[in-house]
């Protein structure tokens, strides 16, 4: 049982009676006539289907009035199901409580920041701290988990959906009364609140608990450590709802528990924390239809899964076969890029690989989404690509289990992206989801599998760590990269780095104080540039000379050792240093002050690999290779986003076909291989 | 008396005491000492003036207080008027309720989706299902239609204002009670309601109709159904309130009854409804500012506007002699514009050349609007082209009551385009207003005139029918135009249609089901493009190639049948059809998958019409040519927009020179020519 | 004491016990423990600092509770600043409320258009007219002045904080009240409010009093004339809270009172009436960070404060040494750009110079805005170019007092401004703002230094009198522009200048008509462009020719006297006018018709300044010389903002170097010189 390691005392850790790697989706029965359910199990046999998700948004139908449950249809469901072989993953519906909750308690609906109530008809979100929210949310867990605690047929629990989608923050009353106790229970005294606010600006002293509120829509722009606050308060109530819920399962049923996550797609819940609470990890991913390498943000998404999962294997638990309805334009996937898409999760460490959805909606907001079984039917490419990739999947057993491991780290931290987030920083332009995509597309196409961290993590095991976009960081926190320094590692850091702390207060010490030891610098002044301006830089280190071009931020810097490796040869700070390499203890900390580009990212990766032992895979920008480690074996799994074959250097069994590999392996166009490599002793 | 025919009983069709092309405008004395108002008559004789609207914003005037009732200068202006041979369309004031209204009623104010209660200040629409509302506007109807039911001035009843602007949708509390009574009627059993609505998508299900809501803002998307619901009922309560005053009316008068549409500027109301309520057809039409060949635009709303009149004469009830007011730019009308407009107009079937207004505003939100007589007063050259316009108009007695028809068909459905409209359709980029005039504009460059129809409409009389964007197409409409087809009909259907039902629910058999045997095909997945994206289509049919340019929008299309008269050549269905032709009965059908600008659906419509026995005029692009068939006559009406003289072909007699033509009029440029040509034999 | 003139019996006219130019800043202490206050009064006497502005946002210090004070930080506070010889501008802090405040008055919070009701947490602005704050604001005020009324250290009063930012118009039930009030005063009956209003348009006729509200959005624009008088009430709202805290003061101190304006910046506050109301005049000014050439906007601020100050010096009550933190790109000044700034205030009238703020904030909404002191420390280039400012100011004691006289004055009035700003005009493309800055530009570039006047103003000082936008312009202003063209004057009016009267009513006659005789046309009608479209003008006048190109607007002219200067040779009025110039009495009025840049505007404020006997002052356009006249000698200030040094005419003493100047002085590239010049017999 590879997967059974604990988290509690007893807990499962991954979905019960799959031995292979699971393969399905999200199942919505109750949208049609109980005679298309035996069709469906029909053809989810024929697709390979192991694992479907269901149950997510039922709540109407198993509790059609406050406290009087109807569970026939989903009896009879799951009985099918389990007669065929197919595994259950049953959700709690919580994400979409019924009309007569919001009949019943209309002061639970939503708020927006400027006062708008959110009305019913769409996903029914509700206040997450009203009590009725919570007893009525635990109440139908409680009874699912009662019902359905032991059946055969159950795999896996799934609370509630997408945590933080489609709305996190909720500005109603009984938000604001929540929100007071979280602070209470925070800071303690309100001398303590006030220090933290820097409630001395603009006036904003509380004299009394009960004046504290939640941060509506003011007259300017409101405190941003009170929002910060309110972010982590929106984030912890979200959670709180999870673990009331969880615990009403555990009480029941040893089945584990998880929600999914969207690791990168709804940034208000801070996943670092979720991933404690939850027994496997799992995510939904869905790419940016306009990004034509969309492909490398999928990466980046699986990356950071199997980051939370501290790097056991973890379940995508929704991707889509083909369009996404959401965006403002549904690109479908083209050939082949559906089983890309799942290989490279499965490369990156997931163990399940799964849909939204198994049969497309006729009616509702999403019925242009994709599904495994599209309008079209059985006659369509997607459901061939979706048999297929089934039937490839069923000859990987052996991966499961294995896992993957980085040299590389990237820092990512929701906080910070909160706080960066937030209005009046000194420019509209610098983004920090481009600036960590920007770091990790360089590194993607350098082939180097990459781990994201928290800035408070343990980085030994790592050669080199990039920080893109460390805004906030605390006084610690910088001590551990600094240590990290010190201790042999070779940091990279981004401009807009180590500014504010917890409360989003300047350092004291100045601009990246928290780094002036492993950076051997300071940043006197922020420089950012007027809208569409560049900079050129001029690059000299280990004998390589280049022209570069930054634009949208320059700092000027101030020297306190480092060396400048490039300098700024026209813009507002001409002549000063550009970016920075400075020798601290056995380590080395790179400084680049301002944005370049993916392709410019080269020179200053290139040298900072120098530094940190690394050497790229020397494949063409486009192909994609990631290793996953078996007890005995790895397993190379090599995809091909090209238009052209190219070969991967490879020694084995290519798994899908069953031939050996001698030194390399073609993958062709558009193409995936997995190959089985003996362990090297 | 040629407009006389019955819709009912006994009422008559067209404005009463009417014996020439009726001209004129709104008359708002009220905004004017009285002295001023004989300087006006004077002037109104003077241009030629026949018909004014008068009192359509006098409610406040009218019935200073509740029930009190003030109609001395109501009186006094009626009897000046009719003094001067000046006859009167009357308005009820009920687009603008009176202060007092809205203080006595507060909860009568609209509301909008987001909660935003409208106050009073602008046009004052109050909430159309407010017992109050409704009330207190049958009440003024009736007061009015009392005391000038059978004045020997009123020819025309003009019903409230501009139905569906500027506001359509209403939330307030009284919408979701007449709300939930329209469901009650239209769905009888919640079971029903549930199912037309998918509500087991999101978990949207209804155990109690006091649950059902507007579809105000929630947390993500509302049920399209839903929204797509409330459209119709919103639709269906101003058509109440309309019906209600009409009928108020007619319990005191017998003269014709009638409201000013808006055919393309507004589109959310169905007036095919309406058109079956209304004495006789009126439309009010502003051009486009921003776009310099407005005047196609305005052909289509012409064309619209006599199809909805069943191909009688009808009214333009308002256009503008020169600038527009409320558009971002007010672009004055260029020299000769104002006659070109009014006699594409006329030449469409309008009997009635009005404008919005006599004289300009001083105050108010539309002092900018052009006028009759203008700021400038009569020394202006917009005077000068009212008076010569008028004094043309005098000499087109004949062409009263001539009729026009038309050989092609465009499909125009508001309920589809409402459908459309909705979130998470598959791209922001496809639009119907767009596609349906880049097709129309094909057919008035080609000189081919145009009626729009339902797609339940008896298509027998048309040799082309085109169906530019039938999102929504019911199963029995598609079998309507695939009966067409059958029947020997040429069927030209652009992407995106026959998409959904009538609940917005996919056909089942997949996308464009309805007209699988019309095309021969169905959709199996749309290809929307990403932003800015085009692909290359190669055209071959019938001897003839061309390499085309589609943008927004590819299918991939399974054929069941067509042939494939163009296929993609490069882009994401590369290899695929594009265009398809296909036979079927004594008919014939084409598909075009993406979208073509109006240069490149020559070559496609150029084939329809060559299956379709069509033949363009073959004149220049600019020059517009109409003409309406009289009792023993036909007239022709002629007009140049361009900057160079044109031989138009005509026999008979330049009714403004009172000239005979002979082979070929010349039209010079940026001129009108009408000609009277004998019915041949 | 020579700013001691007298506006009330005894009220001194410029801060207390100042014998130089005075320096310094906004400084909250508050934000910091009491130890560092030491180390920042040292550092503040380093810098040459000589008044701080302290408590504008203390009001939650200073009244924990309602009507309970604790001063005690604040007496230890203006001792240590007393003792250190550092004068105190002392705020009354009620720009921002405390929590308690808007917890016992929720329905004192400012409530928008839509109807959100601001919340609190940023800058705690109050509805101004509720009596509650009204009560609140005057108590503090009153408080303060008894205790710190006579206080050795107070040298300024300085009521509230840039009223009208950050929202300067209210709609809750408090200002309904009120501006039912307002308008009973204004109009004295219904009639004439309905006169006014025009509200015989759409309908909008009062009947009572009450049923008069605030105009909040509704369905459609709302009436503007109500608008424009919402506009004056909110101003005056605003004003008479400062009224009434001035003269809780002045009860108890004989320091004078002011308020900051931000002349240029916050368009809702008619500062001709505010000069009227304080001591002495206070300006705030931020650059526009996204304008290279912001230095202009500066200067047109310097210049419109020194203008409500009738000629008098004045105070730069707060400008920025670097960044701006509230725009999109907090662009830093560069090296020398603060000096210049603030000689450029300095040259253009002002005896003060001071900074937001002393040190910059660790926390709150505004940490990244720049300060004196900032978060680098004193070892920093900020902090280096404060310390030689404060050098270099003490040097130029003499120049306190002088004046600055103008030649050219540009017409501006809020009042029109805020009437061009409403919807519905005729194109969303002219910009007074930018009208106005253009003309100014230009002004500026030729070396001519400008007063801003109101329209009623006496214009006789005047060579030439320029009107960028006067859309808003009485028939008695109207007037006064001719007065001044028949005694000689020289007048350049802008297009869209004199269409409507206080009520924002066309005016009778057409558009242009108040200004018809001084510049012998009428506007027949507006021509405005499409977007992005441009017309081509042929000058020819005084034997130059020249071929321009305008773009946004065109008019079509009636000429009634005028000469034809240039013509449009394309476009909408191809052949008409486009540029006049009228002899009228012993004067001339030009007109332009079109919008023309900078560059273009040259050739017609070349032909006026002939006409009006100006001559530029032919220096590179870059230089800015602007003189003060002093009792018995004049002060040249030169601000080189070019990267090459310039030789600017001037005969003297440099006042920073103590070196003799003979015919010309050299400014350096960046540079600032300032001469003593002796004045001329």
């Amino acid at each position: 049982m590879p997967h059974q390691t604990a988290l509690g005392p007893t807990r499962p850790t991954w979905p019960l009676g799959l031995d292979r790697i699971a393969y399905g989706g999200d199942y919505n029965p109750e949208q049609w006539p109980e005679e298309v359910w035996h069709e469906d199990v029909a053809l989810m046999r024929e697709a390979g289907v192991t694992l479907v998700s269901v149950g997510i948004f039922s709540w109407a139908l198993l509790e059609p009035r406050p406290g009087e449950h109807d569970f026939g249809w989903l009896d009879r469901l799951l009985d099918l199901l389990h007669e065929n072989g197919i595994r259950v993953d049953l959700g709690t519906p919580t994400a979409s409580p019924p009309a007569w909750f919001f009949a019943a308690h209309p002061d639970a609906r939503v708020v927006t920041r400027d006062g708008t109530v959110l009305g019913f008809g769409s996903r029914g979100m509700a206040a997450p701290t009203h009590p009725a929210y919570r007893t009525a949310a635990v109440g139908i867990a409680d009874a699912l988990a009662r019902r359905y605690g032991s059946h055969p047929a159950v795999a896996l629990w799934h609370v509630h959906n997408e945590y933080g989608a489609p709305v996190a923050e909720d500005y109603s009353p009984a938000a604001a009364t929540a929100f007071r106790a979280w602070l209470q229970d925070r800071y303690g005294t309100l001398d303590a609140l006030n220090a933290a606010w820097g409630t001395a600006f603009w006036g904003q002293r509380y004299g009394e608990w009960a004046h504290v509120d939640v941060p509506s829509v003011a007259p300017s722009v409101v405190n941003p450590a009170q929002r910060l606050d309110f972010a982590r308060f929106s984030d912890q109530a979200l959670r709180d709802c999870y673990v009331a819920e969880r615990d009403a399962i555990r009480a029941h049923s040893d089945v584990p528990v998880t929600t999914n996550f969207m690791t990168t797609n709804c940034l208000p819940v801070d996943l670092w924390a979720w991933a404690d609470e939850v027994d496997v990890v799992a995510n939904d991913h869905y790419l940016d239809a306009a990004d034509e390498r969309a492909h490398v943000g999928l990466a980046l998404a699986a990356d950071l899964t199997r980051s939370l999962a501290r790097g056991k294997p973890w379940i995508l638990m929704e991707h889509s076969t083909s369009a996404v309805n959401w965006q403002p334009r549904n690109v479908a996937k083209r050939p082949g890029e559906l089983a890309r898409n799942a290989y490279s999760h499965l490369g990156r460490g997931a163990d399940a690989i799964l849909f939204f959805q198994w049969r497309a909606s006729r009616s509702g907001a999403e019925k242009f989404h994709s599904a495994m079984l599209p309008h079209a039917g059985t006659s369509s490419r997607v459901w061939r690509e979706v048999t297929a990739l089934g039937d490839e999947l069923a000859r990987l057993d052996e991966v499961r289990g294995s896992t993957v491991r980085a040299d590389v780290a990237i820092v990512w931290d929701w906080q910070s992206f909160w706080a960066q987030d937030l209005e009046w920083r000194p420019t509209v332009d610098l983004d920090h989801r481009e600036r960590v995509l920007a770091y990790y597309d360089r590194l993607w196409r350098d082939g180097l599998t990459v781990d994201l961290v928290h800035p408070s993590a343990d980085l030994s095991g790592y050669r080199l760590v990039v920080a893109p976009a460390s805004y906030l960081l605390t006084a610690a926190d910088g001590e551990n990269l600094t240590r990290y320094v010190a201790d042999g590692g070779t940091l990279v850091v981004s401009c807009f780095s180590g500014i504010v702390d917890e409360h989003d207060a300047v350092h004291p010490g100045g601009y990246s104080a928290p780094l002036r030891t492993a950076l051997g610098l300071t940043v006197e002044e922020f420089q950012p540039l007027r809208a569409g301006r560049s900079v050129r830089v001029g690059w000299s280190h280990a004998g390589t000379t280049a022209e570069l071009v930054g634009d949208v931020w320059a700092d000027d810097v101030a020297l306190e050792g480092a060396d400048v490796v490039a300098a700024y040869t026209d813009g507002p700070v001409a002549g000063r240093p550009a970016i920075t390499r400075h020798a601290h203890g056995r380590g080395t900390g790179w400084y680049v002050s301002t944005r370049l580009d993916v392709d410019q990212l080269a020179v200053v990766l290139g040298a900072a690999y120098a530094d940190a032992g690394l050497t790229p895979t020397g494949l063409p920008e486009d192909v994609e290779v990631v290793r996953r480690h078996g007890t005995d074996a790895d397993y190379v799994v090599a995809i091909n986003h090209a238009d052209a074959p190219v070969a991967v250097p490879a020694d084995g069994t290519d798994l899908l076909t069953g031939t050996a590999v001698s030194g390399t392996v073609k993958v062709p166009a558009g193409g995936v291989v997995v190959v089985r490599e003996a362990r090297p002793a």
